[in-house]
Order: C-alpha cells, then sequence, then structure tokens
C-alpha cells in the first residue's frame, strides 16, 4: 500500500500544489463539489484547485471502468468497487499530476478551489459515534466521578452509540444555536431556551467503503479494507440540554442539531505511510478480546495525525486578529482503540455496514493539558474560562465564534497531509 | 378527517374484505410488494388481496396527479405530496374498491396476497427510538431501582434515542441470535458469545411525512401532519449485552443486530377515528412545557389500538398447538407522550426530519400485569419463567422461537382495522 504515490519527492506541474500545507499531490482526496449552477460532481483537491474527476473520466484521461461511478454525485458508488479498482483511480491521477506532459490536457478540468462550492461526499445511511478518546472519557468522567472516572466497561468495549445522520453538514455551514430543555440544578422545573453551554467535540469521522449482509462480521484483519477514509468530524453538544436529558438511553437532541465534517475524504491509501504502531496499552490494562486483536492492526493500526482546535470570536475577527489555538495534539495518543477495533466491533453483533455510512471515534483528547478537545475539558466544566485575546473569557461557545478543527497526518520521511478546515461559525438561536 | 371512508357500513366488492381482520375497505394501508421475478410496486392491502396502485396508476383509474409518486420502489415520494393531495389516493381507492361497477377494471390488478412479498415501506433515513411507555419505564427501572423506578426527567422530556436505520428488515425476516460481549455478574471478564438473554421489545413505529430544514421545528399543533402512518416495530434486544456497554452512552449493539417492523403503513388517514383524548395525567404529575402541549393533541393524540403479543416454540408448532399470548394491552394506556408530541420534541433542538423517518415508541406496556411489552418484565429479569402449553420455559427467548406482534384499531361505532402481523422466527447464531 506504501508506493510510489508516497514519494516525499514527487512534484506536481500544478501551481502551488508543492508547498500546499493541505493537498500536495501526495494527498489527493475525493470529494463531491459544483459549480454555480451546475450539478454536483466528483473532484480532488490538489493545492489551491479542484480536479474534475467526472470531466477527466470523460475526457477518456482516467481508467475507464472507474467512469460509471464518476460519473455519480455522490462518492457510495466509487466506495462499493473493490479496492484494487479504487487503487487504479489514485494511480492515474497521480500521474496525471506529476507528469509536465499531462498538464495541457488536465488544466481545463482543474478550478479554483474558491470557486467551487464543497458538499456531503457521501449519501451518508447511518452514523455511529463513538468514545475511543480515553483521556477524554477521564477528563468527563472525572467532573461527574473523581476517584473513578472510566466505567467498567471501558477497557472492553469500544463504546459507541447511534446518531444522527440527517444533521450531517459540511465545513462552513452555519451552527444555529439549538434551543432545548434545560434544568439548572437550583430549578425545580425545566424551561425550553436556547442552549448556554454549546461546545464542540475534537473527532475523526471514518468512512465505510463496501457492504456486508445482516448476521455477518468484519474480522479484524479486514477491517482496513472496509474503511473508505477519513475527515475531520465535529459533534457539536449541547452540554445543559445533555446533562437534562441523556439518563437512561444516552444523548440525543443535545447533538442531533447538527454535526459538522470537513469535506475532503482523505483516502486509506492516502493515509498509508500514516499508518502506525498503536501505543502498548498501561501495564495492567485488560488485552482486548481476540475478535478485536489482530497483530498487524496493533502494528499499523493508529493514526500519525496531529489534531489541532482554533477559535476567532466575532471581536477577535472584526479586529484582524488571528485565531487563538485552543489545543494540539495527536490522534495516535488519543485513541485507546483502533479504527480497525472500531469497525470490527461495529459489526461483530451481526449489523450490517455500508459503503457511506460514518462512524465518529469520540473527542479526541491527549494526554496534556493543551491537548483537550473540548472546552467541556478545557474548561472544566465552565469553571476556568479561556482568556481570549481581547479580553473575552469562553467557558462554551457564544454567538459569533468560528470554531475550526485542523488535521495534518505526519510522519518522518513522508509529505505532510492535510484535511482542510472543519469549520463553523455558531449563529443566535432561532 | 373522519368522513365517509370510515362508514362502518361500507362494504367492498372484494371478497373477503368486508369480514377481514385486518385490512377491510376502511383500512386501505399503504406498503411496498414484489411479484416473483418482477421490481418492486406500491401497493394497499384489501382483504386477503394486494391492490397494485401503480397499476391502477397506469390504468388510469387513480388521479392523474399521484402518477409519478406511486410509480416508484418506495412509499417517499408519495409521502412528500401534501397531505391534501394524499387523501385523493385514498378517496379514489375507497370509491374503485366499493363500486361494484369498478370490479371488472379493478380485479386485474388485485393478486393474491400469498402470491407477493412485501418490502420495506419506506427509504429510511433515520430511525429514532423512544422510552414512551411508562409502565415499561417504570417496571424496567424497578429491577435496577426498586424504591425510585422512574428518573427524573421522565415526565418533562419525551426520552428518546438514535437507533439503527440499515438493520430494520420487514415481517417474516430471520432473527439471527446475535453474538456480543457478555460479562456475567460473577465473572472478572467478559467474553464474546452468542447472546443468552434474547428478548423482543412490543413498539408502535411512527413514519414521518414530508421534510423541514435544519434549525427549523415542529409546532405541536402541526405534528399529525407529518404524521404519515403507523406500523408495528418490533425492538429486539439482547439484554445480557445491553447490561454491559450501554453506560455511559445507551444501548447501541444489543439493538443494532435487528429491528423489524410491520409492511403495511396504517396512514394517519384511517387511524383518523381510532384517536382519542389522551389519559389525563395523575394527580401531581407536571404539566408538560408549553412547546409540548395543545389542548388539540391531548383531545385526540392518544390512539385506540389493542396490542398483543404470541409466542410458538418450535416444539409448540411440531405439535400443531396454536401460539400463546404472551400480552395484551392498549397503546393508549401505555402512552405517557402522545406520537405528537414524540415528533414536536424530536425537532425541537432545530433537528430536521424528512420523509421515511422511523420513530419507535418504545416498548407499549400496560398497566396490568398481563399487558406487559417485553419477556425482561414478564419474567422479572428472569427469574419468573413463562410457562408454555408444551412444559417448556422461557425467561428469554430460544433458538427456534416464533415471536410475533399483533394490533388493532378499535373504536366503537367505527369498523376495526388491523396492521398484519410483525413475526420473527430465532436462528441459531452464526
Amino acid at each position: 500500500m506504501i508506493d510510489h504515490t508516497h514519494d516525499a519527492a514527487a512534484s506536481s506541474w500544478v501551481e502551488g500544489a508543492d508547498g500546499h500545507g493541505d493537498f500536495p499531490v501526495q494527498n489527493l482526496p475525493l470529494g463531491i463539489f459544483s459549480r454555480e449552477g451546475e450539478m454536483r460532481r466528483i473532484g480532488s483537491a490538489i493545492g489551491d484547485y479542484v480536479a474534475d474527476l467526472a470531466g477527466l473520466a470523460e475526457a477518456g484521461l482516467l481508467p475507464h471502468v472507474l467512469r460509471p461511478a464518476l460519473a455519480e454525485q455522490t462518492l457510495n458508488a466509487l466506495f462499493r468497487l473493490d479496492a484494487v479498482t479504487r487503487r487504479t483511480l489514485r494511480h492515474a491521477l497521480f500521474a496525471l499530476l506529476t507528469d509536465p506532459a499531462q498538464q495541457g490536457a488536465v488544466s481545463p478540468w482543474l478550478y479554483p478551489a474558491q470557486s467551487v462550492e464543497l458538499h456531503l461526499p457521501f449519501a451518508i445511511g447511518d452514523y455511529s459515534d463513538f468514545y475511543v478518546g480515553i483521556h477524554h472519557a477521564t477528563n468527563i468522567g472525572k467532573l461527574f466521578r473523581p476517584d473513578n472516572p472510566l466505567l467498567p466497561n471501558y477497557k472492553h468495549v469500544p463504546i459507541g452509540y447511534h446518531g444522527r445522520a440527517s444533521s450531517i453538514r459540511v465545513s462552513g455551514a452555519p451552527v444555529p444555536r439549538p434551543k432545548g430543555q434545560i434544568k439548572s440544578p437550583q430549578a425545580d422545573q425545566p424551561t425550553y431556551a436556547p442552549c448556554r453551554r454549546l461546545d464542540y467535540e475534537l473527532e475523526l469521522g471514518i468512512w465505510i467503503a463496501g457492504d456486508h449482509a445482516l448476521g455477518q462480521t468484519i474480522p479484524i484483519g479486514d477491517a482496513w479494507d472496509r474503511i473508505a477514509g477519513v475527515s475531520l468530524l465535529n459533534d457539536w453538544s449541547a452540554r445543559d440540554i445533555q446533562a437534562w436529558e441523556y439518563q437512561p438511553l444516552g444523548p440525543f437532541l443535545s447533538k442531533s442539531f447538527l454535526t459538522t465534517i470537513s469535506p475532503w475524504v482523505i483516502t486509506a491509501e492516502a493515509l498509508a505511510p500514516f499508518r502506525v504502531a498503536q501505543p502498548a496499552r498501561p501495564e495492567g490494562d485488560p488485552a482486548p478480546l481476540p475478535h478485536l486483536w489482530d497483530a498487524q492492526d496493533q502494528a499499523r493500526g493508529a493514526l500519525s495525525i496531529t489534531l489541532s482546535v482554533t477559535l476567532a470570536s466575532a471581536a477577535m475577527r472584526e479586529s484582524g486578529m488571528g485565531p487563538l489555538e485552543l489545543s494540539r495534539g495527536t490522534a495516535q495518543e488519543a485513541m485507546y482503540w483502533t479504527a480497525g477495533q472500531i469497525v470490527t466491533h461495529h459489526a461483530s453483533n451481526g449489523c450490517d455496514l455500508h459503503t457511506g455510512d460514518l462512524l465518529g471515534t469520540g473527542t479526541l483528547s491527549g494526554p496534556a493539558p493543551g491537548s483537550k478537545g473540548s472546552l467541556m475539558e478545557i474548561s472544566q466544566g465552565g469553571q476556568h474560562p479561556v482568556n481570549l485575546p481581547t479580553g473575552e473569557q469562553r467557558s462554551f461557545l457564544e454567538d459569533g465564534d468560528e470554531l475550526t478543527l485542523h488535521a495534518r497526518a505526519m510522519r518522518e520521511g513522508y509529505r505532510a497531509i492535510g484535511f482542510g478546515p472543519c469549520r463553523g461559525v455558531v449563529q443566535q438561536a432561532w
């Protein structure tokens, strides 16, 4: 899987691609875009351009076998193809964008990124959200149970729950402050009011490739064959609504008002060099049950991805200030369970997974104080607000705040690749 | 909404329809069927026949405006139409099936029910499951907290959570016993093994009609305009997997292995006469918050539907015995929150609901001992097994058990209408 398309020295003739922080030719993420007044099409990001893959296929510049799937308006058909066929797309696209002789033929199919609109990459069947960030689970657990933050199942089960698929949007979609039932500890009765403790959660979203029937499972050794790729995911959370509603069946309306993803799918092929060893479990932790354990998955199941979050209040933007970094950490340190274990666990009861299903990792907080992936953790439930350079303070998000998640896969010897932003601006409740 | 199509004296020329327990001409449920080797089509059940609505529309016997929606392979397009247009279908179909002069023209489009296969009525976008059966919540709560079975939020919030849409199947689909992580109280470690406490949950499923955008809500007065109809729903539950996994985010793999629905949508129009007054809340219970309260909804928000559950073990079927009735009760007595309140609550945070979304009510147990909607309640967590006529006992479901949910809407002065069975036979784990 690690081949010449990952060569750090590879260079593209596309202007600015080689020095691009997110989208050098080693990345080639897939997504859905539209030009003004036109239909949605499949594209790939290269530098500050979007390559029109449907157009390139129509022009005969990509493998003929991919043409029907590339003519679709979502990535679902493409990721229903087997991995070998899919991989021909990466290789063909890499060849086109690195061979200067192709510049004349390909250039008409490159559009400036700022001239297109990006859309959901898949028709999302089901969305599930996990809780594999052990430092997050510990930080949140401590707010409720200081002596015993992690529940007994945590180190045995990759904890997850079902989420809402209909309210997933791509980066840039407005974030209307939700309303809901809120009951303050002092009050006798709840009220229906705008959320006062609006938070974000820094997550990765794992996209599923391929389908299996109900009553079948996914052996851990095959799990990565079912991973199409990864995006950033912001699991916006209304902490006050959540606190009142979540017993006994879990979070519901505190989450379903919006989930934002970064629109580019960083493919499993692009991530191959950044799959590294899963950190050893601390001494005394139980070993995963056999169906969740695989030597290969342990050796190459973690993701060397740096994650960060920035905040810019309306006042900061008006003053021309840059955003404030709220946290910085890595997926590798945050995830107690691997992406493969998440996928295998999800299907371990016979649940059918399908192309375009989305699996959130859960909040990815690192062990360091500066790597917490939500304001709930950073402000310790609102007790320690963050100071902004304007003199403003934030325990939770205020109207006008612009919150952005960032991710970069990095590893010695390889060209870093980025995910593109996952951004939202909070709007006043309706 | 209560018009001549509900006239108890109305008679159909279709043989056996007038005396039919489920599908007299006053019902006219909608669903999706296929004949062997043919495409899926929209149909309606009349007696022991299925009327081919696509065929009737092609033949010019139904309103022209419905023709494109009736040519689809799911009900989604039909239920995206406004309610007035949709209602023309009921009236036209009623006229065709009650007018003996139409028998010659219509008969070619009637197929014996046993000659067709039934399918999911909608492409289901999202599935949510509620917990509005207060006797169920109390019965289950008592197993954990004998003195304080209901949590403080229960009487303020229609508690719900997200479910798995991909694993919903229609009546008759096999029920493979799931595997999962199970930890008995005595054991130090969990094991991955076939579920030993397989249960059913008797629910109604509410189908959504129409769409609204993210950030909008559904006023309680408009909630029934967004209800397409109702089916039976069996929320199969693996109690041992559930007990180990559900903290802190709720049930997940203990539910997602399968959900079974009855394939016919009993439309909101058919249910109109059976909408009755919601029982008054017990003295001392809090009033619903204003956004969840509407006089009309209280006056006509409950459903006069009798629900029952039957079990036939493999040995019972082999001996030619009829099934054993495990419970009998009514939706009206079971539901603390109305269908309208469920719909309004779901959208109260701005979550977008769409045509074909499915909302389970939660287990509908009545107040009487014989009206409990799950084996967990009937056997009190396995302590009091049910005696079968073969001498077998059941605390939970065994391989080969055939479990069927039944529902009939009944009210003085109206012809009763049935839902058709919601059935499954438990299969050995893979």
